[in-house]
């Protein structure tokens, strides 16, 4: 179902940038101890390696019902809230919207251009709104659904909060609570369950359903990539495996920068996901490697240049697709032309994958340390199972460098000096700072 | 027109990791040297600089063409050929295809799959496809043209060639001869033009005529732009100071990061293309940083964490907006509810540029070097100058690095490696090559 190739990883095949089997070896018993904890459960926010065996008959009939009932489906909320679902979107339906009803719309932001924009093109007396925060108190996503409230309102009247689906907290905060006194549908994200590692719940499976994917499939794919990453023996795991790579690649803090580049046009935001997975649960006490969106081979024309001759300062990895579900034959025309005819006859998948091969290659021959994830092919089993591992390596990871995975405690200052900036109660002092530094920083601009 | 502001990357506003005025006055006579190498256009690379006063007669009529003629403006290009006028089309006129017509595509890959979408909800019959390639030889852009030949026929027959616009060098390469051949129509990319500064050619003006955008506001833009960083003393010029900053925060390997953070949904794509830029151009001889694209409010969700508290291994530029063209009141619903009523009665507008500030501060008090962009609007005339204003700026910090910021050799192994995968004449042993690699590498798999 996937496999992990780790050989432009090692010092026999790239040279000395490249690790030895001792040194991998050497992790061998802390992530024997890292693995009781997380089959344990040792911490509350690994209730998402749960996620997998969780009934989705509400989910399902919820799906049905928007499939139904509406030709637009709006999606409001932020971070993972939003990442996880468009991955799924973009990976398992391309080009929804000018193929497909319900239309899908992500507003993961508080731009109000984007906003004019959704609501010129969607009818809102046809349009369920599915509003996500855990907590309900996300400031971008309030706002969205306070002014979404009120344009709904104005569409439908009374009826508004039909036109609702909160995402959020089983019991407890604003959203919730809203939810309940208007009276609108509602999913829960369990107690234990963070933003970025949510897509397995009703997170990204109602957006799945929406368009038609099979929750149960993601969630399939999910549950037989956890067996897959279930052994406590390091070097067959392969999410483990991965985290540890990283990790040893990045312990004198030379290697700083992982890309992952799926060679397919619809993981793209796969990759987004995962950058803010790592991002967040990593970032922290001065650890952490930045995590790279990129897509092959569109970026061999953008990012490859650097990764070939810039700084030893990264880890490439790349995901291999054995079927891309479609494929072209290049036929021979212009064949008086010198130059492309090399191409004719050849499949476009064939190129697609020789270029991905070829980059791992060139790089490796360079000495860049380098890994390949392959996968059969792009499908509801076969995405869930990709959110499934790295979620296990990210969480994995984190436990190796000793850090809390499942924290963000940085955001918090910045979400301060917004409240003081908003005139939120008590944040008052914050906003004078923020106009203190205003005047300070005036006399440095050209 | 637009403002860098760089209070945060001073010693005096964030301490110890920020930078004196000595150090930045240190590289004043090498600025004042490559500023006259670059007035000078001692290179024929530079000639990117001379665009803005082109002539865009050829390029609105075609475009008035294709408006008028065509429900659908398929582009197929790679790289610079593609990630300009992407930029444009989501800057200038986001949710363009459920907006307007002629809806357009960008193909910049060869995955099997995304072609197959695009073309099932196109009708050839009324699609004008653009082939964007400088050279002609590129492999992508040659494989995803020759299938649009073949299929173009099947649907138009003879009059296949009516249908096609080649964007490419005004004379030599196999797509200039294929165009004169079949006598398609086309427009030339000047020859000292790379792919990465040709956004401002007609790669990436006939896109925006073609969307509805006067590509005239374009370079008008971009011509005030270069009068604005025309200094020759680097403490007046924008462009030169971002480099200056960027290089200095570089200058001892440590910052090796730099992210461009545009608080617009807009301008997501600039920032791709940006990167693009900046890797081809700075990543070579050891050198360069990695750019990195974001998005705010988006990111503070995703990478801020990382950002605040990962390791000091970053610069973070912000970009400003004054006006979004564009409103809404947060209305104030769900009074009753703690937690949300802050918002009420507030501009979303307010709301995004308080996050953005709030970052810009948060950053700063953890002595995280940043610097702020600011503009008016995101329009044509402001897109075109900050297309100008990256491309002096990068090409000015390729310069100070003492590298050659127009070339790419670091993306030439993995092309040859593809050619022998291909069955390219000439290169049977780089084929021998990958498959030797192929079976070394099998038993480091899990």
């Amino acid at each position: 179902m996937l496999t992990l190739n780790f050989a432009n990883m090692m010092e026999k095949v790239i040279g000395p940038n490249g690790m030895n089997e001792k040194t991998i070896e050497g992790l061998s018993l802390k992530a024997a101890e890292i693995h009781r904890e997380i089959i344990g459960r040792r911490r509350p926010e690994l209730e998402f390696m749960d996620l997998p065996g969780g009934d989705t008959t509400d989910i399902r009939k919820l799906g049905g019902e928007v499939r139904q009932e509406s030709e637009n489906f709006l999606l409001l909320g932020i971070g993972g809230s939003a990442l996880g679902p468009r991955a799924i979107l973009e990976a398992l339906s391309p080009y929804h919207n000018l193929r497909k009803t319900p239309r899908v719309f992500i507003y993961d932001n508080v731009d109000p251009l984007t906003l004019r924009h959704i609501l010129s093109v969607v009818d809102l007396t046809k349009t369920t709104v599915n509003v996500i925060s855990k907590s309900g108190s996300t400031a971008e996503t309030a706002a969205s659904f306070m002014i979404l409230w009120d344009e709904m309102k104005k569409a439908v009247g009374a009826d508004a909060a039909k036109m609702f689906i909160a995402t959020t907290d089983p019991a407890s905060g604003n959203l919730r609570k809203i939810a309940s006194d208007f009276g609108m549908r509602t999913l829960p994200i369990g107690k234990g369950i963070g933003g970025r590692y949510s897509v397995l719940s009703p997170v990204g499976l109602l957006l799945a359903e929406v368009i038609g994917v099979d929750s149960r499939e993601l969630l399939k794919g999910a549950a037989d990539m956890r067996l897959r990453c279930a052994a406590d023996e390091l070097l067959k795991n392969p999410a483990y495996m991965l985290g540890s790579l990283l990790y040893l690649m990045n312990a004198d803090g030379k290697r700083n920068v992982n890309v992952l580049i799926p060679y397919a046009d619809g993981l793209k935001f796969l990759s987004e996901w995962f950058c803010q997975l790592w991002s967040e649960s990593l970032g922290k006490e001065g650890k952490g490697m930045t995590p790279y969106p990129s897509v092959g081979t569109t970026d061999q024309h953008s990012q490859l240049q650097l990764w070939m001759e810039g700084p030893e300062d990264k880890v490439v990895t790349f995901i291999r697709i054995d079927e891309y579900g479609a494929d072209y034959t290049i036929p021979g025309v212009f064949e008086e032309v010198e130059g492309t005819n090399y191409l004719s006859g050849r499949r476009l998948s064939e190129l697609i994958k020789a270029e991905e091969e070829s980059s791992e290659l060139a790089l490796a021959k360079r000495g860049h340390p380098n890994m390949t994830i392959q996968i059969p092919s792009i499908d509801a089993y076969h995405l869930g199972g990709l959110f499934q591992f790295f979620e296990i390596a990210t969480a994995f990871t984190g436990l190796l460098l000793g850090i809390n995975p499942f924290n963000q405690p940085g955001v918090e200052e910045g979400k301060n000096f917004t409240y003081g900036m908003m005139g939120k109660k008590g944040f008052e002092a914050k906003r004078e700072e923020v106009e203190k530094a205003r005047e300070d920083k005036a006399c440095w601009q050209i």
